[in-house]
């Protein structure tokens, strides 16, 4: 296991300007300042809540025709975040992709500081070696324990026949291990491993999908929710990415391929963000850049390529999709990834698991 | 099933009323106004998110240090109130101690209008007959399915040797479906009928617990979290109510009962919220006065019964502990009585089940 890193690598100077400047503004959502910042209950007959700003009943109002229970979401949400919170991603894809990078710049922490390349001769021998780091981070209060299921030499090999297959039975043990502990006489506490997303990266010199590609995604996108990405962008000029981009959802279509949908958005959304989230689905698959470099531009450190015609910027919406890739991995949508995973692809697998059981009771009883 | 009802009763100017006031309050946690108030992104690499005022990144600081993922227990809580809640709650104890105006009291509804009181005749014949009412309420956006079991009869009998038997069986019934329904092919749409707590009611004229109260608290409380009120507590003067409060209490510890125990404070909180947790823990059992009566007062019309003497407030803090209960049980802790339901009293009945299933089949072996 990794040694915890806490990301919260804002400088202290900036901090206090951010807090003389937002005195006007909503305080973040901090739980452990919740109700140092609540005023006094606002009578007598209601004590005082632990909701503090959250509290839907916080006002003058009198609250005598209230039951209270519209308090059941923050319950929810105090819990969760007492209990903090596991994600699990796989990244996959031909070596050289740059999917470390990806995880690097996504997560701002350094996952892979101990892997060591291997050199041309090493890959010959080398079969699909499927590696686990995690990593506990933390923000704004709220715990993360991050696991990275990485698959090097991923299609390095020259006949790369049913290299998918190392990748699926992965994926497929972890739900057995829930199965079983699932279905056993201790449940408390339970190491839930299964894979939430795999993000598959597509070499932007392929013309559309490879047959590779189609393979893998065929051969996984009934065992996890798979986002596909472009990867290495910055070599793709604004119409080549458009035309491969158009290329490649056609090509998932043509062929079949389901890979994770994201939910429609609430009917209650206001008509911006409806716009939005449509621009973000039609970004799909997400074309990225990622960076270990920080470049100092404008008096600013930034993410970025350093290249002689400029400098690419990771988190510039103009030079590629990173950001909205991490909006919806991150901000969005990782429950949702945790929720599909758990009600459908988990779902499907036990199911799977106790139909085949049933068979093999009933052809050992007809032996008898 | 019940027809629904909406419990926002607060008239239409009251609201006006408050919105004025309250322009320098935080808004109520209405998530259907979220992001209508929330500021547009403060920089273009940052989509605007649904989270609205919630945002734990919502303000003007650069956020390229940050990930994103504290936005995860807002996608939790966002998720719970579409989802929608629900909670059962069992009432037990002797006829006439006011279970149903408590149940009607505390939800502000009117869950027994077709209840037709049986006379002495039938109640002789009458055996503990369980019944269970569903209704759906709904407050600030946020739905709730309560369903209340109510046990009638209990106790009326002259013998009423094992009449807590019912009441356990009915429990353990709802474990049961429930063990059948996770351990089957389709999970999808499971009813969970458990029931998350029970209110028992002692009553006030009996010195101290009466050995029926004793035997039924034993019997049920490894099956459902027990939470033990003082009945029709305006026969009681304060100092009688201390005394009885005090021998209620004593006689649990003696007794070995384990009424549900409200979880500590978490550390994190401040001390005038702590003094008051405190305060509430040592007020079990709750001395309760219902109510279906509004009395006008001082312009104010409000739960309460009228004597000669004077008006019993049912929400005044001097006159009883109802709102103390409708705090813990609805505001505080509806969520942890469900999860204690769940990863306690359940996990306790599988493990029960799971091993009589495996001596059963070890015996059947042997035989053969």
């Amino acid at each position: 296991m990794f040694p915890s890193a806490a990301v919260q690598a804002i400088p202290k100077d900036a901090l206090e300007e951010k807090e003389q400047k937002a005195f006007y503004r909503p305080k973040p959502l901090d739980l452990k300042q919740q109700h140092m910042v609540a005023p006094a209950p606002p009578s007598p007959s209601r004590p005082r809540s632990p909701w503090g700003r959250l509290d839907p009943y916080e006002s003058d109002e009198d609250d005598k025709e209230y039951v209270g229970f519209a308090t059941l979401p923050n319950q929810v949400h105090r819990k969760s975040v007492k209990k903090g919170f596991d994600f699990t991603l796989m990244v996959a894809g031909e070596s050289g992709l740059g999917k470390s990078t990806l995880v690097n710049s996504l997560f701002l922490t350094d996952l892979y500081k101990d892997r060591k390349l291997l050199n041309a001769e090493e890959r010959i021998v080398q079969t699909v070696e499927i590696t686990k780091h995690v990593v506990d981070i933390e923000e704004k209060g709220v715990k993360l324990r991050l696991t990275i299921v990485d698959t090097p030499g991923f299609g390095d090999a020259v006949n790369n026949t049913e290299c998918w297959k190392p990748v699926a039975d992965y994926i497929d043990q972890q739900f057995e291990q829930y199965f079983r502990d699932e279905s056993g006489l201790n449940r408390k506490n339970i190491q839930d491993n299964r894979v939430h997303c795999c993000l598959y990266f597509i070499s932007p010199f392929g013309h559309g999908l490879r047959p590779l590609d189609i393979e893998f995604m065929k051969a996984l996108h009934q065992r996890v929710n798979i986002v596909p990405v472009l990867a290495k962008a910055d070599t793709l000029m604004p119409s080549e990415v458009e035309r491969m981009k158009n290329k490649i959802r056609d090509e998932i279509d043509h062929f079949g391929i389901r890979i994770y949908q994201f939910p429609d958005c609430d009917s209650d959304e206001d008509e911006d963000f409806k716009l939005q989230d449509e621009a973000l689905k039609e970004s799909i698959p997400f074309a990225v850049i990622g960076s270990n470099t920080i470049v100092e531009m404008k008096g600013k450190r930034i993410r970025g390529r350093l290249y002689p015609w400029g400098i690419v910027e990771v988190e510039n919406p103009t030079h590629c999709d990173f950001v909205k890739l991490r909006t919806m991995l991150v901000r969005t949508h990782m429950q949702d990834l945790k929720d599909v995973t758990r009600e459908t692809h988990y779902e499907n697998y036990r199911a799977q698991c106790i139909q085949s059981m049933t068979r093999m009771v009933v052809k050992e009883r007809n032996r008898k």
